[in-house]
């Protein structure tokens, strides 16, 4: 079940609370394929209506590994460690990862991680298209002046 | 300065360590338009070499707001909230958010927030191009065979 309840929406946001970091593992979904019960993962674009992204919070227990490999067809995936250490492998390159590491992972490259610590493994993943984004940040932004309604 | 130091790189992936959530403050960039200093902010499209998205780690100090108000031409923007509370305002919607919002704001969305807590609010920002994502997850990716190097 998903535990994320929407807090604010309009035309131009959704916004939603998944709860802390530590409650992760109460969220559960059904995978689409294999329909097994997956702990502690929660989707974000659905919920929060995103057309740019795909962005999941993950759970890994202590001591354990993915269960498989796997690639995509269009989309850069990137990982980012938020709690726990392990190894991390892209085709045949394995290295430690540990809170802050951050790994851009292309369509192609062939992917597992393990934690090997002794508390949950906490990760961001984004997924986007690859060679999609245009222009960013500065070029992309403008400041404008609004009233508070704070 | 960019404390970020790159751990792994190959044709299909780059990976880099930021340092703890903690030591985000440790990170400075001098803003590319206004030249000014920006403490506790890190990117990370141009050192994980990402084309899809551009991310952000950010610090928002103890009771302290965003200077200002923006919007983006082309980009969607996702904020995760990981660390503090406060408000955050989307055109004239103004709501709470804290650990575990998750805020995803249209490019014409005019938005801001403040941190209200007695701790630095840390917060993650995923730009990406409205309705740039065409597949995703399970349809996207696919299980391979591959042997573990670890």
């Amino acid at each position: 079940m998903n535990k994320a309840n929407q807090i604010s929406k309009s035309k131009n946001h959704t916004a939603v609370n998944i709860g802390s970091l530590e409650q992760l593992a109460d969220h559960t979904l059904i995978h689409p394929v294999n329909k097994q019960l997956v702990v502690g993962k929660v989707f974000l674009k659905d919920i929060t209506e995103a057309t740019g992204s795909e962005i999941s919070f993950n759970t890994l227990p202590p001591k354990t590994e993915l269960s498989y490999f796997h690639f995509h067809e269009q989309n850069e995936e990137t990982y980012m460690i938020l709690k726990g250490s392990g190894d991390f492998q892209v085709d045949d390159d394995c290295f430690p990862i540990s809170e802050g590491s951050v790994i851009r992972v292309a369509p192609k490259g062939i992917r597992c991680m393990r934690n090997t610590s002794e508390k949950a493994m906490i990760y961001i993943v984004v997924q986007s298209k690859e060679d999609s984004l245009q222009q960013y940040t500065t070029n992309d932004g403008g400041k404008i002046d609004y009233e508070r309604k704070w």
